[in-house]
């Protein structure tokens, strides 16, 4: 079954029209992942997907029976037939099963510019819709509120993230010697006990030393998880498909006041956050709430506090401060909260010396409610 | 420290100039990896780097700390002064530290469409280099023959491989009844304990139900592993950025004859491949015989015999079949085995009904001598 509804569908079919564009053309491929592909048939990796203004969609996929297994399209083309060369394919489909004297392709932003260039080479007859932000931000939108059918899928990867912070707690309990690594493995290995097909990005775990640095690398080192100081953890299963994402801090041992004003301010600014949240408010007011509490209380966020779950774990919308250049500005336009949102909210800070806290959790608007689907809190020992 | 010697970077300069290039910009993000940002620069994610045409080397980081800790190059620019937005810094560099009236900038044709567009109209000085992809074959060619620095760091990941093939004799041998996740996992922590900082891919394991799927998806699910029949695991180790990449391949129980003649053809392919691998030797030569033994066995080979390891799993070369369509072969030049390059041979077959087998090996030319440094066979229980 593919993700989109009928009635989103329908409203491609009325973009194309309206833009013009006789095929919309997403693909998905090594370094360039584009989950749009999944959106619109159902396969899971690996494929270009096409949809006519007819409204025809056809998939061309590496693995032919996984398509079998997962797509919901009107037709299969097999690369096999085309010495595995995907691109004499596209050229078959074209020139000999289309056959109209020329093609407006809409592509993502993300295609690779290579791809296009070499798919232009081989297929005279089509140009690419000059505007691919405007096909990137159409499709974003769609996927920007999610059908009751994506939201269950979405409240069970939060469920089994949530699962995952009691095996969180126990191993800092019982085994406060272990690694960052170890622990880790537990968060992989219990997510997927619990249902997840895989993790929705590798988990970064960062002892107190680590903590204040933006995105940890390595994800998860041989040092001792349980040191003195404040942690966190960030994690997230994906399920069918779908992500979750929650970060959980930890403070071990005494705190310096830097250190507690760092987590109380933390918790404030999420707070402020959460109570803000509802239909129609400014996606841009929220963000900057949280960040004034924390600069109020002497720290920086660097960055955006927070962003869509749904096929990609950094999925519409983007809960940010307003842009400040100009060319930014010409394509932003204000984003409310709408029935059917999923994302995160993670207000938190970093500085080296004290470590670093967050506390993110996913939330669910669905039939004008909103509600918490995650279960982050932070945690002492 | 990064990768690339002072010899290939000097190389560099030779191509920017003689292509009229002024600045060559690397940007490895989210959606859109670029292993070259790493090759050129030493950060191992979530960057832009710039080489311009007098060698000078900056870096653009999402995480200032992690550039300092990993990238050698000679000046690191912090987004934060830019309100985090990367776009804002390239222009003031551009505009206000180099402020030549236009820049042609060599961009990889992997970088994102949306990104070129979003530039130019920041940018108005720059343009971009017509033929992205003399770009890409140019550091694909950079990255084709390793360093004595980087050979060892793949013969590392190589080894910590190896260790893992008799943790997976010892599943068969010892938990029969256990799920792919569960070898999966084995796999992970296994490969982690004997120094590996990440997997190179996330680990197939297909029973024999699932061995015939060309790309297993699940990569693991919690069905049995030890079915009878022909199964197959594929997984590597990536060691300080460099991967490593090896399949399994076991039969259990009785065969069919289709099967063990599956099997012998799988091994005869193999044998006739890694004979004929010499300096000089065309790439495409190997690629053939193997296939060709295969064919003559009665079964297809539906991908590649094998593809260089480095900073990608899927590094340059591809050991492959000649192109058959004008376009690709206007691009495509004969190459021929070189010292220094690492790859992977891995001839096999897949056959609903049958399963799959497939016999995959790294191989090192060092100092003008073969050697296969990992070592999967067939395996029986």
């Amino acid at each position: 079954m593919r993700p989109i509804t009928g009635e989103k569908f329908e409203s491609i079919l009325k973009f194309l029209e309206e833009k013009k564009i006789d095929v919309l053309m997403i693909a998905d491929y090594e370094n360039s992942r584009n989950v749009n592909m999944q959106y619109l048939s159902g396969h899971p990796t690996d494929a270009t997907v096409l949809i006519n203004s007819s409204g025809e969609t056809i998939l061309m996929p590496w693995d032919i029976s996984l398509a079998e297994k997962y797509s919901e399209v009107d037709e299969i083309i097999n690369a096999a037939n085309f010495s595995y060369n995907p691109f004499l394919a596209l050229k078959d489909l074209y020139e000999n099963r289309w056959k109209k004297s020329s093609y407006t392709v809409g592509i993502h932003s993300i295609t690779p510019y290579g791809f296009t260039v070499k798919l232009k080479a081989l297929i005279p007859s089509i140009s690419y819709f000059g505007n691919s932000i405007e096909v990137d931000n159409f499709l974003q939108e769609l996927r920007a509120t999610k059908s009751d059918f994506e939201i269950k899928k979405l409240i069970q990867a939060a469920e089994i993230g949530n699962n995952t912070i009691t095996d969180i707690k126990d191993f800092c309990l019982n085994t406060p010697d272990d690694t960052e690594k170890d622990l880790s493995f537990i968060i992989r290995k219990q997510m997927a006990k619990y249902g997840a097909d895989d993790v929705s990005f590798e988990p970064l775990v960062a002892n107190s030393a680590r903590a204040h640095e933006i995105h940890q690398y390595p994800y998860a080192s041989d040092q001792k998880f349980c040191l003195p100081g404040l942690a966190l953890i960030d994690f997230g299963a994906k399920y069918q498909g779908y992500c979750s994402d929650i970060t959980v801090s930890i403070s071990f041992g005494d705190l310096s006041d830097d250190q507690i004003k760092m987590r109380e301010v933390t918790l404030k600014a999420y707070e402020a956050a959460i109570e803000m949240i509802d239909i129609g408010v400014p996606l841009w007011k929220v963000h900057d709430t949280a960040e004034q509490v924390l600069k109020d209380g002497g720290f920086q966020m660097p960055y955006s506090l927070g962003h869509g779950l749904g096929l990609s774990v950094h999925d519409s919308p983007i809960i940010s401060r307003k842009p400040t250049d100009e060319y930014t500005k010409k394509f932003w336009k204000e984003e409310t909260f709408q029935d059917g949102m999923v994302f995160t909210i993670e207000p938190g800070t970093i500085k080296p010396g004290l470590g670093g806290q967050r506390i993110e959790n996913d939330v669910a608007i669905q039939n004008g409610k909103v509600e918490i689907i995650t279960k982050s809190e932070l945690l002492s020992f």
